[in-house]
């Protein structure tokens, strides 16, 4: 009893000024999958991963490409910000969302010190609002080599060079990098894949989410196998000019789970 | 040019207040290995994983076990803030340490909004200073079903279950889990493990630290085989009263890393 009488009393004492407070943002490297449409009109689309961002406005850092983001308010948690942010810049209401990690580099933001806590969200393109579908904030994550780029989807020139961090405001080039590398080490041992694919999907597309996440070919009859306890069929079947009908699939559901 | 110009204006001009700012404290969860000495003096001694907690001697929380932790210098990183706590709390300069999350529940502290950034440490027990091994701070990990409970080593009747958030202060209970989970999830795809051990180890005392994090039974010539590549043989062995002499490994260090 005496304890909980002098923890009052120590809480409206406390000065919250005690420790100097600092700034804090949340950045969101939203991911998604773009069909790279090929000119045999008898293969279907590649994929290719793709991550939004945004062309400052303001300074610091006016003009350049940089992550969506925005000041956390006091008064809200983290993920509120988060959502804020999406459905600001991308008119978005859900999606999932994944928190990636704390930047805090002391150099990261010529204002002040500025934590930033990087949140990763992962999306199916066509579930997204039309206009933001096709907007020209997407930029395609293509490798040559060793190396990453990220190249606009609506201006192929417009390409950016993650081997250089000035490429992106701030330390977004770590965020994504980050970003890229936790998504292709949870892809084998979690269901994180099937937030980027619509409901149902084909074998191969989904072969070729995991290569483009992967950043590497797999063998199909490999790949079939692995993945065969995470899917079951639709029975239903993707049609289309040149190429045979083929089996659609869904995420298998975890009946201890649900 | 007119754009630097404009810049370091706005950068001269910028009220660092302009956003509500928080307090940042970064809480350090230890984990180590402990041995669980049998009666039978032919048996190896049994692994279990444990936290490090240290008592709260200030409000909030007077009396309560929590991780360690401190506020963070704004002009200071998150790892400067956690390495110091480190040397106060348990006089230790290195260890492997890895960011957990960003803890950020509003009402997780009752004097003010403060996030916590908190991180994960792994060490050999061995390297710590010998009065750091021994002391009444270190909480073995008990699973009994589905439930986690903490034990200290030293007064066996002190048992914190976890279960009940209220077990420890803050939010800690919360940090426990998610960090138990993060190195259950990690221990198969990572090198983590080798944290955990001495330089050189039997693979029976590796097979029971793997068993003691995932909290399940492995199969012995199962796990020999997966583990193969990841340790070589030193040419040294362990010898002891009432037990065959066991051969000596080391982790293999990948030559590509080195």
């Amino acid at each position: 009893m005496n304890r909980i009488i002098d923890e009052e009393i120590f809480l409206k004492e406390y000065n919250p000024n005690l420790f100097e407070k600092v700034s804090v943002t949340t950045d969101l490297l939203v991911f998604s999958i773009s069909d790279i449409v090929t000119n045999n009109y008898r293969k279907l689309p590649e994929k290719i991963m793709s991550v939004y961002l945004v062309n400052r406005d303001n300074f610091p850092f006016k003009g350049k490409w940089s992550l969506p983001g925005g000041f956390l308010d006091p008064k809200e948690t983290l993920a509120d910000t988060a959502f804020k942010v999406l459905k600001r810049k991308m008119n978005l209401d859900t999606l999932y969302l994944e928190q990636l990690g704390t930047f805090d580099a002391i150099t990261r933001d010529p204002r002040m010190r500025i934590l930033s806590v990087a949140y990763m969200a992962l999306i199916n393109r066509q579930d997204l609002p039309r206009d933001i579908q096709a907007c020209s904030n997407w930029f395609n994550i293509v490798r040559k080599g060793e190396n990453l780029f990220l190249q606009n989807e609506q201006d192929s020139d417009l390409i950016l060079d993650l081997s250089d961090k000035g490429s992106l405001a701030f330390d977004h080039v770590d965020i994504v990098l980050t970003g890229l590398m936790r998504l292709k080490n949870k892809i084998e041992y979690t269901d994180l894949v099937f937030h980027l694919l619509p409901k149902e999907f084909t074998l191969t597309e989904l072969q070729n989410v995991y290569e483009a996440i992967l950043g590497r070919k797999l063998l199909a009859p490999a790949f079939r196998r692995e993945i065969k306890s995470k899917v079951e069929a639709t029975g239903n079947y993707m049609t289309g000019s040149g190429h045979r009908p083929s089996a659609l699939f869904r995420q298998r559901k975890n009946e201890n789970v649900e």
